[in-house]
C-alpha cells in the first residue's frame, strides 16, 4: 500500500482509506473491489479451463497493485507492457516477468530495455531484421539475454512483419543473435476486439489464427519452437482460445470493462466474457442551470472520449451528453439531481482514462478500502 | 527552472537542457520558444490596442512557467484556472492573482478555496444563490474576502444563471454577503470559439454581448459596479473586444494554437489572431510495415483526439490517420520515412494534450533550452 501520510486530501489524493465513498473528492477513478475480484476469478477460470497462460495487459490500468492481484489471485503468469518506461515502472514496483508488446527501436530505449533485463525476465517484439543486432548488442553490453517474439501482422494493419517466410527469416535471425532468445510469435489483432457482430469478429480471428498457424508450422520446419504464441484481447479471447494456435492470452480490459466493450456482444448475445463494470469515474454535480440540464466536474481531463462518451451507471433518466475540458453536461430526462450529488460514470475507454489519474480509489461496498497509485501514469516513452 | 539533477532521462524526463532536439526521447511535448514569444507579444499588443485586460487561461498549459511568461512578457494581469486544485498548484508556484472560472460547490473545495485566498487574490464564479452563504462562511473562517463573479449563461448552454433579473438578484446577494465582494460578470461563450464561419461566430458573440450588456446595465441600476466583465477565447476575442461590453479577455489557446483552431477562420480568411503553432507532440517512427504505412510512438496516451487527429507539421506527404493507445498510424503518400525519424505533430486540442504529460521540453532552434513541469497536471479536483 502507498504511504499516504504526507498527502493532502483534495490536492494530492482524492480520498483516504476508511472514508465513506460519498466523501471522495471528485472527479476520481474508483474501483469496485468486489467486481474486480469477480472479474479476476472469471478470467482465471477461463484460462485454466482452456489450458492457456494468461499474461494480463497492464497498459489498461498501469497499476503495480492491480498487476500483483492479476498474478496472485487472477492466474496471470506475468504481465504485458506497451512501453519501456511502463515496464521500468512495473519492475521498480516488483513485477519480474514482462512482455513489451511493442517494437523498441530508439537506441536509448534499447539500452534501457537491456538494463531492465538485469532485474526481470524481459520479452520484446521485433518486426524488422534491422532491429535484431542492436537488441543483441545491448543485451551483451548488460550481460543479459533478451527474449524476442516475432510480431506478425495477422490482419490488424499496425506493426508486424508479413506472416510466412519473412517471419521465419526474422525468427532465424533472432535465434542466431548472440544475446537474444527466440521465444515465439506475437499475433495480436487489435481492431477485431471492437467488431460488434460476433460472427464477423470470429471470422477476423479465424483469419488471424490461420496465418499464425501457418507461420508457426514454417518456423517449426525451420527447426525452431514457438514457446509463446500470444495475442487476444478482451473482445476476442474465446476465439483465440478455441483456435488451438495461441497459448498466451494478453487481455487487459477484462479487469475493469469499459462502455465501448459493452457495445460488442458474445455469441450468445450476452456481454463478452461476462465481466462486470469495476471501474468508474466518480463525478459531482456542480451546476443545475435548468431542470433538464446538469453540469458535472468530469470532462476531457478526467475521462477519455476517443471511444465515445461515458455511460451513467445506475441512474436511470440521466445521460452524459457532452464533455468539455473540465465539465460534463448531463441531460436529465427524468427525476432530479442535487448539487454535489455523486454520479458514477463508466468510461468509454478505460486505458487512456486510467492514464489521466494519479490514483485508484479502491472501494468495497460504501467504504474506501485503500488507494493505489497509477504506477506508470504518463510513462509513455 | 525545475531541479533536474535527480531525474533520469527517458524515464522521468524526455530531455535535458542543452540537448539537440533530435535526441529528445519521444513522445514528448515540445514548445517552440520563439513561436511562443511571438504569440505572447501578439496577444499583448492586441489587448493594449483594444484597451482591455488580458487574464490568460492557464487550463491550456497548466504550467506556472508559461503563466509567469504570460504575466511578465505577455501583458496578462493574472490568470484563470478551472479547478481549485489547479489554482492551488499555481499559488504554490508563486502566482497570486487567479480567477477560478467555475462554480465551486463541494464543502471541502470551498474551504480549500477560502484557504487559498489567504495567499493570493482569488476570484470565483457563482451561478446559484445557494452558493453564496457557504462561500462567505468559508471566507469568514479563514479571515479573507473572496471576490465573486456572477456567471451568466450567455448562450453557451453549460453553467451560468439566466441573464437579466435572476443575475441581478444573485449579484445583490453576493454584495450583501459578509466576506464576499461582488466583482462583476463571467460571460464566456465556449461553443462559439469553434464555429468555423466568422460571420456565424460574430453573430453568436454579438448575441452574448447583448445579454451581457443588458445585465451589466440592470446591475448598475441596482447600484452595483461590474469591475470585471470577462469572457472570450482564442476563437472569438476580436468580437468581444469590439463589443464595448467586455473588459477582460480569458484566452488560453493563443499561446500554443492547436489543429482545431486552425480550422476556424478570421474575418479576412486568415488564421484567427495570426498565432503560430508553438506546441508539438514530438514522436518517432518505430515500425515501417509497408511503403505506405508507418507507425509512430504517440497515441491516445500522448495526445488528445477529442477535437480530431493531430496534423503532421512540415512533412508533406505524411498524414496521421489513426490513434490507438500507444501507437499512431501514419499514411505515407509520398517520400519516405526512416525508423527513429522524429515527426512533429500539432495536437487537435492542446488543453487535454498538455494534461497528459509531465514536462514541456522548451526548444529554441534545434537546442533544448529548458524543461518546464506541467505544474497542475492531473489537478482536476
Amino acid at each position: 500500500m502507498a504511504d499516504l501520510s504526507e498527502l493532502e486530501l483534495g490536492y494530492d489524493v482524492p480520498a483516504l482509506p476508511g472514508m465513506a465513498s460519498g466523501e471522495i473528492q471528485t472527479p476520481a477513478l474508483v474501483v469496485d473491489l468486489d467486481a474486480l475480484e469477480r472479474n479476476l476469478a472469471r478470467m482465471r477460470g477461463f484460462a485454466e479451463t482452456a489450458g492457456m497462460r494468461l499474461r494480463a495487459h497492464a497498459k489498461t490500468h498501469k497499476s503495480a497493485d492491480v498487476a500483483r492481484l492479476q498474478m496472485s489471485q487472477g492466474g496471470a503468469c506475468g504481465i504485458c507492457c506497451q512501453k519501456v518506461s511502463e515496464a521500468e515502472a512495473m519492475v521498480r514496483a516488483g513485477i519480474t516477468d514482462i512482455l513489451v508488446t511493442n517494437e523498441v527501436r530508439d537506441p536509448v530505449k534499447i539500452d534501457r530495455l537491456a538494463r531492465l533485463a538485469t532485474r526481470a525476465r524481459i520479452i520484446v517484439c521485433v518486426d524488422a531484421p534491422e532491429n535484431v543486432e542492436p537488441l543483441s548488442q545491448a543485451a551483451q553490453r548488460h550481460g543479459v539475454t533478451i527474449e524476442a517474439l516475432v510480431e506478425i501482422d495477422c490482419g490488424a494493419g499496425r506493426c508486424g512483419i508479413e506472416p510466412g517466410p519473412p517471419a521465419v527469416r526474422l525468427a532465424l535471425a533472432i535465434a542466431g543473435a548472440k544475446a537474444l532468445r527466440f521465444a515465439g510469435l506475437q499475433a495480436y489483432h487489435g481492431p477485431a476486439q471492437h467488431i460488434a457482430d460476433p460472427a464477423e469478429r470470429a471470422a477476423a480471428i479465424a483469419a488471424a489464427a490461420d496465418v499464425t498457424a501457418r507461420t508457426v508450422s514454417l518456423i517449426r520446419d525451420a527447426g525452431l519452437d514457438c514457446d509463446i504464441v500470444g495475442g487476444a484481447g478482451t473482445g476476442s479471447f474465446p476465439f483465440e482460445a478455441r483456435s488451438g494456435v495461441y497459448n498466451e492470452l494478453q487481455c487487459g480490459s477484462y479487469v475493469f470493462m469499459d462502455a465501448d466493450y459493452e457495445k460488442i456482444r458474445a455469441e450468445d448475445g450476452g456481454r463478452v466474457g461476462g465481466f462486470e463494470n469495476a471501474l468508474f469515474v466518480l463525478t459531482s454535480v456542480l451546476s443545475l442551470p435548468t431542470r433538464e440540464r446538469a453540469v458535472c466536474d468530469a470532462g476531457l481531463k478526467a475521462l477519455a472520449v476517443d471511444s465515445g462518451l461515458p455511460r451513467v451507471f445506475d441512474k436511470p433518466g440521466v445521460r452524459y451528453t457532452g464533455a468539455s475540458d473540465e465539465h460534463g453536461v448531463l441531460a436529465v430526462d427524468g427525476g432530479e439531481l442535487d448539487i454535489n450529488e455523486r454520479i458514477k460514470l463508466v468510461p468509454g475507454h478505460c486505458d487512456p482514462t486510467c492514464n489521466l489519474h494519479d490514483w485508484f480509489v479502491a472501494v468495497r461496498g460504501q467504504t474506501v478500502e485503500t488507494l493505489w497509485p497509477v504506477t506508470a501514469r504518463g510513462k509513455v516513452f
